[in-house]
């Protein structure tokens, strides 16, 4: 089984960035958390950041036929951008959105997500710790499946 | 570590409603494991459920001071209730919002939450599974606060 | 075959509630006409009310495999109740919705009908008349599945 | 006792146009089945369609004085015209609405009625038969006028 | 004369219940505050509490012909009931709406009272005190009628 | 000079219409009072009136080179017909819009207007009057182009 | 008999004032136009203008009593005055609304008008020979009162 | 302690201004029963009326650091002064807003308020009573400053 | 092969209606062309037009069965035809909608489609060359069927 | 060349005026300010203030041919005024408009300007330093019209 | 004559991704088709795909004086990006918008599109053949300009 | 001191672009303006322009500890970026937003900044002289902070 972790904009200033609403940790202190998890279950684990949108879409269209399933924190992207969401319908790949922050506790035009409707599920306000939830969950959904 | 579970109208349906939608585990089987999985993990988790919004707020006033956290299923009452919104302010007890569906998959009235500013975090979309990654996620929190 | 018909909030008031918007009949009044018109046609029928929300949720779950039918009256709790949508769609049993006053010719807000996309048939602005082509409606739906 | 029913566009087209929405029965069997019923409660019925909106409007000025009331279906003139509706109250005769389909469960734009707060009352999602309710529903209002 | 106090949910909760927005005072010192300014004007006052949007619907009805006039404080049910407005039109009983905040400092959502077009008048913003000054206020209305 | 008076859906009734609204004048009543107010000045003027939007369209499409004004009462027509407006923008002859009564103390969907933004000018509120005023501002508007 | 003619904000640069859509006449011009116009029917009429809100609703108090009727073009308060709305209905004074352009070629904010609820009509779009068609509408709706 | 009573525009119309909404009071009534229910409590009480939103403006700012608090009926300017309510923000003097009528009973355009949010509370409904309340609350909410 | 062209109102105006917008070409010419176009590729085209929205209702409605596909231009009732929406789907006849111009660049109200959902495909802004496009694009999804 | 500086309500309480949103600078000082820096241009430069939206519609009428520009801040009056967008698109003269606040990070309802499409260009956020840099922007137009 | 065809993002993924909406031609088949349909036409057309907004940007931006008309399927950028807008305007070439898919039979926010009001027309619904019917309407714009 | 300048998608066709809204001046042209009037204020000055939305992104995370302030122009990224936004609140450094034209006279989708309410303040309209304001501005600020 095969897991690809996607990371969107400004993801990678995590730790410094706003950590009274993202918190101290460093994206790669999560992704090892994530792929420590992962191993652990024996399950392979990828992960892909680009603060670009067409680079992410790209990479989803690549993970037909690759990968199992998705976990992704589209940051910014899940509430502006189309083409994502098209991307992992298009995909066809299973996917769990995840959010470090609760969005619902932000701005108006962070309560709608674009690309919740493509998902199999959400799980959001739990910090660097809600990776881990995503990962279960996904893989509990293809379990199942 | 004392956990209060909460589970809001027509969940006690579960199995047979909608199983499309819902699934086919029945809401003691859910609780079940929940309840093992918190004992598991050396936490007392009891369980109630009502149909009844006023009892619901009755029930998460009452928590204050008793139990350490609180995982709710809202269920309808999500999209509608500001008096459920209250409790959870008032009580003053972190709480996590969990969703067998995920909303954002549903009718445009789903997609908002007038709970989920006042949680800490949101899991939808995984089912009874759901419950244990929402459970996992407030002791999280709860360790690290 | 039987059917079972729901009142909701604030209809044990009928009769002196406002008449000039929903008559003079009392709903014991409306309720004897139906069930005598159920019985000439062969038909059992059980009549609950209750003011409260959550007990006309778990009225319609048990109706579940007792039931052929429900013809009911939200009232106000049509333009607000996602619960009692949620019990209808889950309970699969056949409903006809039925209101005493046209909500059409009235504020803007009882225009909208929670409830309507998962009944069968809506009937509207006939007093307690409404009740029984309603009970007709519904008979002749159940006949013809 | 003389009663007017009206029929709006497409419903020539009953029985071959989307029965899943609309049932199997032609406008003519309908409209027999409700000349039928009135007479066997001496009542006269004349029934006229028209896919023009003009045309209806029309017919309804000049049921004034000549009918005791009106059983209409304006189809999708309902969620469009303001002229039906201005016919309707400037005939003053008393006027039911009637639709084949369940508004409520399909497009949003077809869940409002210009017509129906000067109608006396509204039936729908009953096919055919709600034909029959809606000239009973108009007696009835008819009577204890 | 008799006066109702009718206070609605999370209020059981005050004293403790976030104190920068509602007070330190509890619903008990409360109701004694305005049993005893009541009292000194030769009026007698009951109060009832209930966090169910249905109890409040009933209490409500029962007081047609019982009391003169009635302060409520709906809370959450102040901007989702239309039940609690309905019984406050159906009973009859001139009413007035307290809330201990004021709800225009708060989420857009508490802008907009349903209850307060079938009220004679509303107060808001004063704490424990504004129970006084809707007393008087309903008095002085009862008194001119 | 030549100017052609339109009239559109429900006028046939004036003077049994809503009389409230409308008045006690009949359209032929009123159409001869412009007609002799006309004549007066000099001015031929024809008069039509029809219930059928696409009647109205025809008539105001042959009017281009053969009249140098219309007075338009659109009725109902005005609210909703995106029609009529292309009629009068492709006419290119000179039109005023009349209404008998003021539109704006109506329900909100008789707030706007589809053909005020091509005609030069609006008159509303004065009944029949309103014809005679709707004539002087389109002459007026004709003597100074 | 006695007219009070009342002009808005930025009326006094009439003739300079963007010609293309307010034209070449100044306001003394159109003044002495209508005051002439009354003059030959016997009727006195007063005209003010102010720049300023409040003293335009001290105006309209003060012809309570004193004047017949009111034309009155609040120019852009049309759109934002509630307090000259209040004024027009608290005068009782029968009141005709007149504009120079036609507001609804121009922007969507300036298709509402607040004022022409509680006017008896409105004329808007012929310049200022508008003016005499308000004054002629007033004088006739007066005379028929 | 000394208080400002500011009234606002169309006020001073009070008395004979549409009564079945404002009562039969004069503002002069009005400002003599709060200066002497303020008098027997021994606080000064200085009444201001003004039709100028600009006025009201240079009064509240004028306030500060002369008076304690403010007693404001800022009449139509309620719904649409930012100007207003930036003057209440800027003074920093505790302020209770106070309307005649109950404004939620009346067009939507009165349902907001743009002031009350910069306000200590808000009273409406009570007719010239209400003043005495604002008064009341106003002084207890000083006490306890 | 058989294709029926439907135009809708105010297209017989086309060449000396609004040539900026709508280009010289006439309707007959525009016809003549298409017909042309489908002799060449063997296909027989029946052509015709109507102002009247009733009568666009009946001729589709008279489609079913004869046509093998259908190209329209509703003109101005593509934005408020709800019965032309029903007639195209009641036909089931495979239909494209054509404009002449961009609807897009034109007014917000221009921007939707109510006929747009229910056909195959749509074609604007290429005058009278986009009915051979539309043609072309019809024969094309026929052929594929 | 001259240069008129505009400034609305409440600004004469700069300084003391919520100096966290508006800074401790008075309005004498940002005045003599820019008077310094226009004289160092060789530009003469005038200032008037007012709370009163019809004054600073007349100061701008006046501006006509006397200034080569304005500067105004419209304060409150930014997001209600029509009257002063119409006098400064009355005045033809080139006008920029600033404010001290960066209003986008404030209430949605500060987030638009009716004045702003009127100016030649906008400068916001700086405090008293925007008045400099909103007359040098100015100067420049001006110099390369 | 030189065409330019640019596609957006996810276009790759033609053929595999969502048959039933897009079909089951490679874009690499489309190219190649169209590219041929110009070549017979003596028309060379060069074709680019980017799944990053900001590449299709420079992409368009490049064209200017190179190509003589684009023709575009934006995918998902159609519905959310300005940029793309922006540069289709700004190089000043004919431009053409296909779509595969019939966008209104979709998802609400894919009914508008940002960048249909710069380009010349629109074809949409037609799969892969919709590109030639774009190609012919832009050669066909191209030659009459 | 050292300052980065920012420029956003489509700028590098300034001079050709739309040189009505945009002006002659190329980008070049202003870039050095900037340079050279920083410099003279002993000011060093970096500037990038790019198309893509998350190339801007990395570009500001970048700045973080670099750069004391940022001036940029986000183009058309202002009214869809969310990720922009994150970016400069993320950055956590001073930065002031430009414009070249004044958005508030373009289309309505222009009137919003998703990126204004995380910078210090905003300059618009100006041209490229708006980027000296801009950057004297910033250094305003800088040196009062």
């Amino acid at each position: 089984m095969k897991i690809l972790l996607v990371n969107g904009p400004n993801l990678k200033a995590l730790g410094t960035r706003e950590p009274a609403i993202y918190g101290h940790e460093t994206l790669d202190q999560i992704v090892s958390r994530v792929k420590a998890a992962a191993a652990a279950k024996g399950v392979a684990l990828d992960a892909v950041q680009s603060d670009i949108e067409g680079e992410l879409v790209a990479v989803i269209n690549a993970a037909r036929g690759v990968y199992d399933g998705i976990v992704i924190n589209p940051a910014a992207y899940t509430h502006t951008s189309v083409a994502l969401r098209d991307a992992i319908a298009a995909s066809g790949v299973t996917t769990v959105e995840v959010h470090l922050s609760n969005t619902h506790k932000r701005e108006g035009f962070r309560h709608a997500s674009l690309t919740a409707p493509v998902c199999v599920g959400q799980v959001m306000g739990f910090g660097g710790a809600g990776y881990l939830l995503a990962l279960d969950g996904l893989l509990d959904v293809l379990k199942t499946k």
